[in-house]
């Protein structure tokens, strides 16, 4: 257990990660922090971003699929949840792993899954229970049952007493996003946009294997293709665009596959957004 | 006292919380954080937030009455600022709570007011010395007085001994937000709009009960008129708007009536900024 | 050594602190602060800022350099880094002070080097040995390179243990800025247009009195010319702008001059971005 209900608890036995849809503008995330800081006061509590999209459950289940493979044990807080006061189930689940468990605790949307998926699969899960609350209204789960259930699971509660247990494999799942690899030719889906415009796609290196696709590929996005050129860096050699903004190919921190453009933004370039559908198709020996 | 010099004070004996306008792309929020590390370096800060729009000390004012009553013991430096180097006093507050005391840090522009008063009142007040700074402007007070000042209050030292002692009654407030409430309707503020477009309003369930407005009722906003539904989630039932966008009126999670719209900013929907007022009437029946 | 392996190290011992261009949106800053809390587990981390506009190592080193005089000792991770991937060394570097050394790490391309002069210039530097990487891409030395080395060192490994020894002369340096000084006027680069809108200019105080510049003077920025009066704060004194919004001269909580406007940006004002140069002039008398 991450801490132990009143012994010193805390340092080195597990941090609380956040990870929201809040941003940074309302108080929403420091009001989580504050519920921590006021139910486990020896918890550190680290950020990992409140700015995923509003509502956007699935780029926060992609983010946090990212995320939880660099994590030490702890507690998960991750809210993305347009259906808060409704029937959806809060829950958490439970992840054995060396070092330390991990505990994930948010609503039941599919925004958990695949991170548990990637963690190993949940060992047990429970449906959170939820206090009623005479003063104000059930819209603000992440302060009224996710910190609150975080806090005691970083204190040493076990699981079960937080709610009743459910089936892991009975936790919702999203829709897995478009790929499909065929000799010549990759279909992926843009999973993720990052800051600096980087493409990052469903695909892998191993779908570059299967497919053939060598060096030298043509990238079909919106309609129209640009040159696209295999490489280890953002600094893509030779200048293969029509716009003399040379596409790379590249994998990424992630181990995925992404489209960059050297100090640009290559969703620009290709006029892509999260969700869209590319084709990637080798092209024979150099130009 | 939240911790004492020399001691090993901070954990559990409270956190240092910081609410400002200082955003996020510049340094300031950071350099807050730095000086507090490094005069205080067991303290544990918790950033409520540092998205207070630039300059509103109102936006701030109620950022931080919405958040003190979730905070534990320790001190809070709040920071919206647009008189620094004038003649404004630099004030700290104390408020007596179970758990220990609450120190609240900062300008005396009405910003600290409506949360000291949340808390219960504040038992003593003093105006902050400020020390002369000869090699830069007076112009940073967060960093030269405010973050000190809390510093000092977290490792124990008396409020007393960092300025003169004021009468707590003495500490600026802002105008109270308009409310009205008579039969059938309700005239009411806008306080605040999220960043998911929820409309947070003045007025409280109470309003309702005393105007007499039931599930049905119609919201005049900039001019227009549009129909509403008492809700308890984001969720409406029905389809009452004209542009297919059914508003809800919530009680929201500050215990505050809300308009709201599912998935949708109902700021957007109405046409509605903070500030602004708008109407709620009672609708007989339903249509 | 800020901490000890194997020690209680951490609190008092020093804290690690983050400054990037990875944004908030992202978990970039996330990874790090994980990686951070895998490695350093006692660590306490402070975020100085993750909002320097990407890609723009001068921001970020300017930045940095006004942050450094207020940093307490620890180890300072700044990334700012568009050639990650490339033949650009990553480095760390160590600086002597009082109360402890601090370290920075980070890329070798400028970022680092005018904070390193601030506090008096490294005593010893290396470059960061990189640890092969199988599954994923060279594009995220934040996570795989940087953090790793600023946990190694707050643990208290040696700066000889994570790369070989270099001249800390070798490390980048940038342009200096633009800034010339003669009787009457001075000619100053735009250093940095913070949030509020305030014009740090590359000029000092210093300036003003080699140049003869007293009260009242005139600036001329992007071919325009606007009247302008030294002031201590942003409350300035008089209506001398065509457009009714008085530019003031300060000296800025760093140090600089800046030119401000009451509770407005002075950068829309005088329509001018970073990088642009003004012209300080000097009016004789009062109008």
């Amino acid at each position: 257990v991450p801490g132990s209900r009143g012994g010193d608890g805390g340092r080195g036995a597990g941090h609380v990660f956040l990870l929201t849809d809040y941003g940074y503008d309302d108080e929403f995330a420091g009001v989580l922090r504050t519920v921590l800081a006021r139910e486990a006061p020896r918890a550190d509590v680290v950020d990992i971003s409140h700015g995923v999209p509003a509502f956007d459950v699935r780029a926060g289940a992609l983010m946090l699929e990212r995320t939880v493979p660099h994590l030490g044990p702890g507690v998960v807080v991750a809210v993305v949840d347009p259906g808060v006061g409704t029937a959806r189930r809060a829950v958490a689940a439970s992840v054995v792993r060396e070092g330390g468990p991990r505990f994930l605790v948010g609503p039941d949307n599919g925004l958990l899954a695949p991170a548990i998926e990637v963690l190993g699969g949940a060992t047990r899960a429970v449906a959170l229970r939820r206090e009623p609350n005479d003063d104000a209204g059930a819209t603000f789960d992440g302060r009224d049952v996710f910190a609150p259930a975080a806090a005691s699971l970083w204190c040493g509660e076990s699981l079960d007493s937080l709610g009743e247990e459910i089936d892991p494999a009975s936790l919702v799942r999203l829709e897995p996003p478009v790929l499909s690899t065929r000799p010549g030719e990759i279909e992926a889906e843009v999973l993720w946009i990052d800051r600096f415009g980087n493409v990052q796609l469903s695909a892998s290196p191993s779908d570059l294997d299967t497919s053939g696709i060598g060096e030298l590929l043509e990238v079909t996005a919106a309609g129209r293709r640009f040159p696209a050129r295999a490489s280890s860096s953002f600094s893509v050699r030779g200048s293969h665009s029509p716009e003399g903004a040379p596409i790379g190919l590249i994998v990424d921190s992630n181990g995925r596959l992404s489209l960059v453009c050297e100090r640009r933004s290559a969703a620009t370039v290709l006029g892509v957004s999260e969700r869209d559908v590319v084709t990637l198709r080798a092209l024979s020996g150099s130009r």
